[in-house]
């Protein structure tokens, strides 16, 4: 066996069984062991980009990682603003840099770059191997980090990946991922600040906890307390309709998450960090609670936050836990099917009644979709995706990944025509591997958002040359000629009855499809 | 005036023109500036790699830098692949990059990264501006290493472009290109030796000297000497065609390209560094020379190598330069249009007869041009870009950038179905902007280097495992659908008549156009 026989079955006896790749020549041993390796799935992107976005979403359903296969340091640096969303969103990633032989760096090929700088700001643990005898161990240890929800970046010399050794055996067994610590000075702290604080107290979930278990423990205790559940605008994955214990989204905009904070003078985070501005405004305050608000940090990064919250949970006198009414879980509400024209707020009530069961939501509408929390809490059973990074793009690629993850599910992604053409080629992969993936491109043909951000900081009259920069007309992009072009049947809305009839025809047939919703 | 008035003011001041732009909420600053500074015309690319690859583009024409706008550390990443390629171009390059306003940072908001370190592997030049009142200053730095053929990274926090300053008056000046230091010592031994050598000497011209003037006087010398004039596979700009005077072309093969070092024992180096091998093989040598080749560095990176080559000149033997007849420009040499069916032979041939006069022709046909080299020495006088970093993608971005730095000349983009997927959004802004770029997309319909890569890499059977990460079949791609949602018109070209009606039609219209040309 050589290298990249020995890699690959460790990340085969790791449990790893899905690689997105986009190699190249310093990569080939890589690939020719997959044919070998039968446990492992390869799946093409065009882009890397849509490698490490793919990854990240299989990561949000998964729990697992999935590999990537990367080429060189330009290659890497194509996947890393899909990995800075990873990160954010602390998706398990091991990704796997193929880099000269050893002895080739030194050579300064053209395509010879910083591999390992490259990777450090976008990773948590970044290690070149030392060679073919040392790849199973790294890929132990590359796996066990990323269970932690941690980028791991392995970097293969090609020399590593070509040469031979003799069979090691079986590989290291990466360790699994933790389960959080129970604090329970923490815990008890928590419960009596927020008995305390009645209805001015809040339980803010983040990271990778607004899962239907903890947010069903953290309603009970609500119920007790008289707190408000909030999960953070940036959540990567949160359990959300008909059964499951709502919260309420933190908004986007820095006024109305202010004014939502403002109410509260306790606030217990769990697996969230204090709450800040996405972007910070000459006028206005970054933080977003008041200067005297307590924050209560209960656990980190876990997708296991039921346990603390259990913890908080028996921490509450006897008499608060005995008087509470078990808080009652969603129930379905389908709202009236809308018709005539394309509205935001149609748009929210459509996705509240057509989301099915156990879908995944990939939701990068922003503009379009900022009434959509609201309008879609009563949908069918579903996980919802909110951005995690703000690097923008990422809804294609995401949404294929977790599609490979669960193959069960539908997938839903919505789209924006500005994030859309980061990475459209991302189509093609959905093509190629027929997921179930339904994209929803609304089309505003402007970076609305920007439009928007100009007023807030400042800048009242946009002259026609700035306006260049904000719009995508001249020419506007046919979506459906794009789409079709990669493989993905696509249709264009301009009603809602032309929407709804395109969704229900992508949703029954198997394989991905693409609509254009003009606004 | 504001921090974002005052930095454009410097670019307008220091020359730089055009800049290509992707701009966030943290950039509208600048972009609400570009309204005043009615010198610089703002350019969008719906993705970062259209940005910089187009600054490379325009930088290989004009030999004066354009700027980029880039969004934080992640809109920086999504443009470092083609900032690689314009790093191993030299390529003259102000990059800026706008983050969060410098007391958010430290809050960690969901898009803060380490941007310096996100800019360094792929920059000479990285500063992050110390505030408003630095701003011109920082430009006129940024610009002074630009023109030294350099990367330079200036990061703009959000506070820097919104404080207001008072105004500066006219802003600093960066100092000019350098012109080569001719080093006497140098050029005497490279003249001694060449002629020593005879036909046992080469003249390598590499980065940016292979231009008319410096291929004209290394002619020169050779005609003295018998010493052959060889430019670098990875120049990234080759003065060719007729009343040039041609030079050999290093090939990328590995076998080939030591086959024709070993012809020679003196090597004189001009702006080239010593041949490499592009990626190491398991049974090749990397290194292109022989052990005991002679290798003569005559100069640095310029794009004023005929000074050097000048003083070569002036040190040759009286006798040889008055014994060596005046070298003979390339004459004009049409093959005939070839016919039927599509071969890489013939395409060659139809390039060598097709290639508008001035046209710059941006090559990223790999496996497809092979053979392009020969075919097109005798066809009008032109520009040819190769790929320098090797990063995938680059053409249909450089392309724009070039159309836009010259107006009046035609541009080729010759792309491949698989490079062509990496940054097909920048189609959207070759039709917005209106450039006169043809891109002929050669569609095999596979990674053709990697299948042939794996044979070289010593794997012999690809089974279908492996084979799925090379072909690009199940879907087809539909490069005239894409094209077309782009907003540039396509046609698809199976015969040499369909083809060479197709560009005929292209060429003769005002704005791009695309040419699916299927082997």
């Amino acid at each position: 066996m050589n290298g990249a026989d020995s890699l690959l079955s460790a990340l085969e006896h790791n449990g790893v069984t899905t690689c997105f790749a986009n190699p190249g020549t310093s990569e080939m041993h890589f690939v020719a062991a997959l044919d070998g390796a039968t446990r492992i799935r390869g799946v093409l992107g065009l882009f890397e980009g849509a490698v490490t976005g793919a990854a990240d979403g299989y990561a949000r359903m998964a729990d697992e990682p999935a590999a990537t296969l990367l080429h060189l340091g330009p290659g890497l640096a194509n996947g890393l603003s899909n990995l800075h969303n990873a990160r954010r969103a602390h998706s398990p990633v091991v990704n796997v840099i193929g880099d000269h032989a050893s002895y080739h760096r030194a050579l300064d090929a053209p395509l010879t770059s910083d591999v390992e700088g490259t990777a450090r700001p976008f990773s948590h643990w970044v290690r070149t191997s030392s060679g073919e005898r040392a790849l199973s161990a790294d890929v132990a240890d590359a796996v066990t980090v990323a269970r932690r929800g941690e980028i791991a970046s392995l970097i293969l010399p090609a020399d590593a990946a070509w040469n031979e050794l003799p069979d090691p055996g079986t590989p290291p067994t990466a360790l699994p991922a933790p389960l959080p610590q129970v604090d329970a000075l923490a815990a008890e702290a928590a419960a009596r600040r927020l008995h305390e604080a009645g209805p001015r107290g809040a339980i803010l979930l983040g990271g990778r906890t607004p899962r239907a278990e903890a947010l069903e423990a953290a309603a009970r205790i609500a119920a007790a307390t008289g707190a408000e559940v909030l999960t953070d605008t940036f959540a990567p994955r949160v359990s959300r309709g008909a059964g499951r214990h709502a919260a309420r989204k933190v908004p986007y905009a820095v006024g109305p998450a202010q004014e939502l904070f403002a109410r509260f003078d306790t606030l217990v985070l769990v697996g969230a960090r204090p709450p800040v501005a996405f972007f910070a405004y000459p006028t206005k305050r970054s933080r977003l609670t008041q200067p005297d608000t307590r924050l209560l940090e209960l656990c980190g990064e876990t997708t296991r936050a039921d346990l603390p919250l259990q913890a908080v949970w028996e921490a509450l006198p006897e008499s608060a836990r005995t008087a509470a009414e078990a808080p009652a879980a969603t129930r379905l509400s389908l709202p009236e099917m809308p018709s005539g024209s394309i509205t935001p707020e149609k748009l929210g009530a459509f996705l509240g009644r057509a989301i099915p069961e156990n879908a995944v939501v990939a939701d990068e509408s922003i503009t379009t979709g900022w009434a959509f929390d609201a309008a879609t809490r009563g949908a069918r059973p579903h996980e919802w995706f909110n951005p995690t990074g703000g690097s923008i793009g990422w809804a294609l690629p995401v949404a294929t990944g977790a599609a490979l993850a669960c193959p069960e599910r539908k997938v839903i992604a919505l789209e924006s025509d500005g994030s859309g053409m980061y990475m459209p080629q991302t189509l093609w992969t959905q093509a190629r591997e027929g997921v179930d993936v339904v994209s929803l491109v609304f089309a505003n043909r402007r970076y609305q958002i920007l439009r928007n951000e100009m007023a807030n900081v400042g800048v009242e009259d946009v002259g026609e040359r700035a306006g260049q920069l904000l719009d995508l007309d001249r020419p506007v992009v046919d979506w459906v000629s794009v789409s079709r072009g990669f493989g993905v049947p696509a249709w264009r809305a301009e009603t809602m009855e032309e929407l709804s009839a395109a969704f229900d025809r992508a949703l029954a047939a198997e394989g991905p499809a693409l609509i254009e919703v003009v606004l």
